[in-house]
């Protein structure tokens, strides 16, 4: 793999879904940081010097996290790249690559989390990355939808939209992709998935007898039709008129979401335990959020039959 | 020990928290939920039969959650108090008493957390159990103060209380307990403590050669002298005026409360994992909270004083 063109492309396609939801958004633009890895504070023992912005040379790496905030659609939406090399200990190599010994790593990505202010749009997050740990690599990531309000013909457009992306590659992909997402953004303590699945893959092309390279173009081609999936729900659902009954609803579904990010997620939590930049890390939480004891939903509401699918994973397409 | 007298004495010092808590707020009253401890979807697998309430013979057990929410001093407080028996798995028994084989356990406790309405008046959190597993039997718990703006004296009102009772059983109590509430409530990812600290203990009376049994006054008195350590805090502050933008840091800093509770707090992550009452164990969670990228403290500032006191713990007596 060329790890300084796939660096790029990520780069390329983070610019790419910042204008998309820029357009969309109408008013908010959004701002950016970019940042260094620092060493200290890690548990990687990154190698010194270079800049966060370019090639995959030397250097312990970087990012660039851009953030819109209060825009006239989105509430917050942020986009992150990074691109990152050192050295990883032996405990992490061993759950990688089954080899308990300290490794060196290359890691590029995208991630993005976008928080609608309307509980009528769906909050969405994807995810792209390549990993290189030792001789091994591969790629994972994936994108999920998250409804307050359920719109069948949503969820349908967004699985098909990403099932049609799957199919051109391998016709197993969307069955397993689909399948591993459900089972990923899963509660246990509420007995709920966090939204209505998406994709979900990881460890593309790692193991013997099979190469990333092969998955370059399935994920280059789902990175890069992200937007599709999702922009069309949001130009159909902005303008709707909603309640403040709604949007407490989306403030307390909003709860769950943090539950999950900050209990489960294994990105959010490997970030923020091995010394990643924790602001970047946690752009993924929503701006305003609440929590409310034994909240139950209204017996054959609307958020009752949200609940309903998120408890019985349905097959969209 | 006797259980089933130290599992009233938890009831009543409940009730007498929920009675003074609801004196001091003026205007609203505890809610109760009785629940009981379900089998199914736990770790644990706990006997069979039995109420909720009363007395600890073969139930399974439950607890009784007491919740106060829209008050005109406190937005939320959650008392608990929860009795439970059953059988633990041998890689949590290993942790607790270092013997990797299943045991039967019982715990009973309560545990509390107060979130005012008012960014002036500190949130506080308190727990105090008993364990028995196996053989073994002990006491944990502790009280910590988390302000949002810093009254020193308050700070050194809640200390010097919590030291005054810790001094009359063991001088030691009070410097070890301090500074194992400092490493407990800490943020690594923050570089911060969640907050201004007070007394962690855990495992007291465990170990070959000691017994819970001498513990039992200490606990016995700290837990009936919470409130004189908590509420003239709340009595000083619950009146004096504040602004949106002191507001809006306070639910700013109780998006810190939720991070450290959901990724660190080893009670609620247990809880949570082994099929504890949801609903009981996230009512710690505060009603209304909120994330803002990359948010800085202005220079100079209260904000500012504050952090640095959380970056800095202070010995306050």
């Amino acid at each position: 793999m060329d790890t300084q063109n796939l660096a790029k492309l990520f780069q390329h396609i983070q610019s790419e879904i910042c204008l998309g939801l820029e357009d969309c958004d109408g008013s908010a633009r959004f701002q950016s940081d970019q940042w260094q890895r620092a060493a200290q504070g890690s548990q990687f023992r990154v190698d010194a010097g270079g800049d966060a912005g370019g090639d995959a040379g030397e250097e312990a790496g970087g990012g660039l996290t851009r953030v819109l905030r209060r825009g006239s659609v989105f509430e917050q939406a942020g986009v992150n790249f990074s691109e990152v090399r050192g050295s990883l200990p032996a405990d992490l190599s061993e759950t990688m690559i089954g080899l308990r010994e300290e490794q060196p790593f290359y890691a590029t990505g995208i991630s993005l989390v976008v928080h609608p202010f309307s509980p009528l749009v769906p909050t969405t997050h994807a995810n792209f990355r390549f990993l290189e740990v030792g001789d091994k690599q591969w790629f994972g990531g994936g994108l999920d939808l998250t409804p307050y309000y359920l719109f069948e013909e949503d969820a349908v457009h967004y699985h098909q939209s990403a099932k049609t992306v799957c199919d051109r590659h391998d016709l197993t992909f969307y069955p397993r992709f689909k399948k591993w997402c459900d089972e990923y953004f899963y509660l246990p303590h509420r007995r709920e998935t966090r939204g209505i699945g998406g994709l979900f893959f990881d460890y593309l092309g790692r193991d013997a007898g099979d190469n990333a390279d092969r998955y370059f173009p399935f994920v280059e081609e789902i990175a890069a039709k992200f937007l599709d999936c999702y922009l069309p729900l949001v130009r159909r659902r902005k303008d709707l008129e909603f309640t403040p009954a709604q949007k407490d609803f989306q403030l307390l579904r909003r709860g769950r979401y943090v539950e999950f990010n900050l209990i489960y997620d294994r990105g959010t939590l490997f970030g923020l335990k091995t010394g990643g930049r924790t602001e970047s890390i946690l752009m993924s939480l929503p701006p305003e959020v609440r929590w409310e004891y034994n909240y139950q939903v209204p017996a054959g509401s609307a958020e009752e039959q949200l609940l309903e699918v998120l408890m019985n994973p349905r097959d969209w397409v």
